[in-house]
């Protein structure tokens, strides 16, 4: 029933090693139908290459296995909270890829230097707070999405399609599992030159307002002329 | 008509990926065809892999499309207007390659800081101004050829090969595309030195102009004698 | 007799320069038969490309060759110390991976930055002591062995599975040579990871308590919940 | 007649691209056959993947070609003035890898600051200093080697087989070319773990003496007892 489902998340996960952006079984992806109100999610523990589409999971909107013999990847209740949050989102990804995880390990929201960065993102990646003794006891997976929703507050979930949460690593997004994944490359991409920037100029400064517009608007919304469509 | 022209094209573009250049359709090459008066270059946020000849727009010396179904990259009147200032350059190459980028986004030109960057660029690499909210506003990748020009004011455009676009990129150009590619990488490989030399000492001075002089002029000119030409 | 045991060892070893972490023949993996009281190790100075299952050594627990025709690796006596000493290590890894070895260069202890270090290591990976003159002259490999136990006089070996020799490199381990493979990877990852933290903000924290326990106790004992079993 | 030291100098050269110490064609390689009083070198700006062994060049101990259709590198004459001045060399590697360029251009002598560096290098890797105007007017790359040789005049250049030219890169040696090409990657690596130890400790100190004498003599000499002889 599920198996188109199941088998675009299981390529989208094999596109995590493929991409440089796991080592073992450091990431998952999952992706939504919201339709059938179900997810589809990376299995715990399970190694990149030898996974099978039958070892995908599948989760309805309570959290409950609806198909699949293996148990869901650990992550699996903060992805339940960010699908129930933000209807927009169609696809989430988690990695532990290096440089993004150092800015989250550094507690540092990622600024827009420069126009690789204004491209996808619409100004900083936020940085997701700690969780408190009470939120880790209560509940560590389900609070890390309640405190990626609190980060974005006041920001478009859509328009900024991740964020770092502190010291643990990268969440992003996207409007289906492929576009997740293509935005956690990006991620990477942006805070690996963010890092050597600060190492070339440690007070280099943001790109201006202007910059992070034309950027991002010529890629996105009804003015956008890059691509093909 | 423009078959070998395109071929080129499309072979230099597959270049950027195999060099390490880019990250899924970041960049994009093209070269001119002076008697013709057109110029070939990659469509707009296509892949490296599926792209095929026919998928290579060309455009002529006014910005009109004369071949190809695709919509041309959106870089493309920065690469026409270069065309159009400087009679010399042959192919022009794009990309967000990460160190290059780094040193475009910190606001800094590259200076020559040994034999490596002195044998391909005589002096500093320069850095091109950001645009103005009434350029961008007027046409922005035309006015970012137009910054580009101004940053070789007092610049021999052929010795120095390369620019930095603050808080955006390189470009990179040559006598045909190949060439432009070759120096996107020498760019890149420079720059990674570069910022590599500036953690071991930050107060390392510029190669001395002696150095400069006597390895630009071992490759170039009528006294060269690197190579088998 | 001990063919198993050293097609293992032959296999862990082969990794070693798969997942990057060895140039040439800078590391050895052994791994140990405790109801044979032997272990079998990486030949010295032999290449990973060229290595058979013969070529691997093994060793009682009084340090005499028991089978194999070559020299065992020079850091034999290390392992042999170690497996001596912690009852619970099935196999050993020494390497000289590029960011391990360079805190262990640096004279550093590799604290806790997030969660994928918590993941593995329950705390700091120690810092062993430089050996003086005397330990040096008296059994420098011996010694070694000696200054990583004493690193772990208040630690759980088993809980810190890696140690970082000052001026030397990482030893790492495990319940098995796989295991301890997989652990140097870890190490490395979390090193790496740290370096690029220090790049971003050279004041950041470690991880809180509540984050190190409850990533190290999700994985790990009697309420862990990560992976199939 | 020269076939076979062709033949190796040709594999020696191919090994540079795949140790990842050359980007184009930025390296070459020699061997010397001192019986013949000739030495066979790589020819300039020729591409490692067409090269042939009949493309490789021989050359007399006055620098004449004695074999070989096309131009040997521009390299040559540092290498007759290093074959001419140490006996013990019988083959030479020069690049522009990355790292060890990184700390010529920083104008800085390699420290040892640990056991990787100190198993092949004894002491630091000196710094060639930059030549005069005069220096480079006469023969610039006759006085390179000129320089190199004087950074040696208080060291054992088989003791240390590398040198870092100031603002240019690395030359490396050893009994023959495959060593030389061994010893070029063994000083990018201590190069790459020197930098990342400043980036965690810019105080870190050199290894102690007694730990770069113990490891070196392990390795070499008649107390050596590392590797298979």
């Amino acid at each position: 029933m599920y198996d188109e489902l199941k088998e675009r998340v299981l390529e989208a996960n094999k596109m995590l090693p493929e991409l440089g952006l796991v080592t073992f079984t450091w990431g998952n992806v999952s992706e939504v139908d919201r339709k059938e109100k179900v997810f589809a999610i990376k299995p715990s523990g399970v190694d990149y290459k030898t996974m099978k589409k039958d070892d995908i999971v599948v989760i309805d909107f309570e959290g409950n296995k609806v198909d699949g013999k293996l148990r869901p990847s650990s992550d699996m209740p903060t992805h339940l909270e960010l699908y129930r949050a933000f209807e927009d989102i169609g696809g989430i990804v988690h990695t532990h890829s290096p440089y993004a995880t150092s800015w989250a390990q550094a507690e540092k929201a990622l600024p827009c230097y420069g126009t690789t960065h204004a491209d996808y993102f619409y100004g900083s990646v936020p940085l997701a707070r700690l969780l408190t003794q009470e939120e880790i006891d209560e509940g560590y997976e389900k609070n890390t999405g309640k405190v990626i929703i609190e980060a974005f507050a006041d920001k478009d979930v859509m328009a900024v399609p991740a964020v770092l949460c502190a010291h643990h690593g990268p969440f992003s997004w996207g409007h289906d599992g492929f576009e997740a994944v293509h935005n956690a490359k990006v991620l990477e991409e942006c805070a690996k030159m963010a890092l050597y920037m600060l190492m070339v100029n440690p007070k280099a400064s943001e790109a201006p307002e202007r910059i992070k517009d034309k950027h991002y608007f010529r890629k996105h919304g009804k003015d956008a002329y890059y691509g093909q469509n």
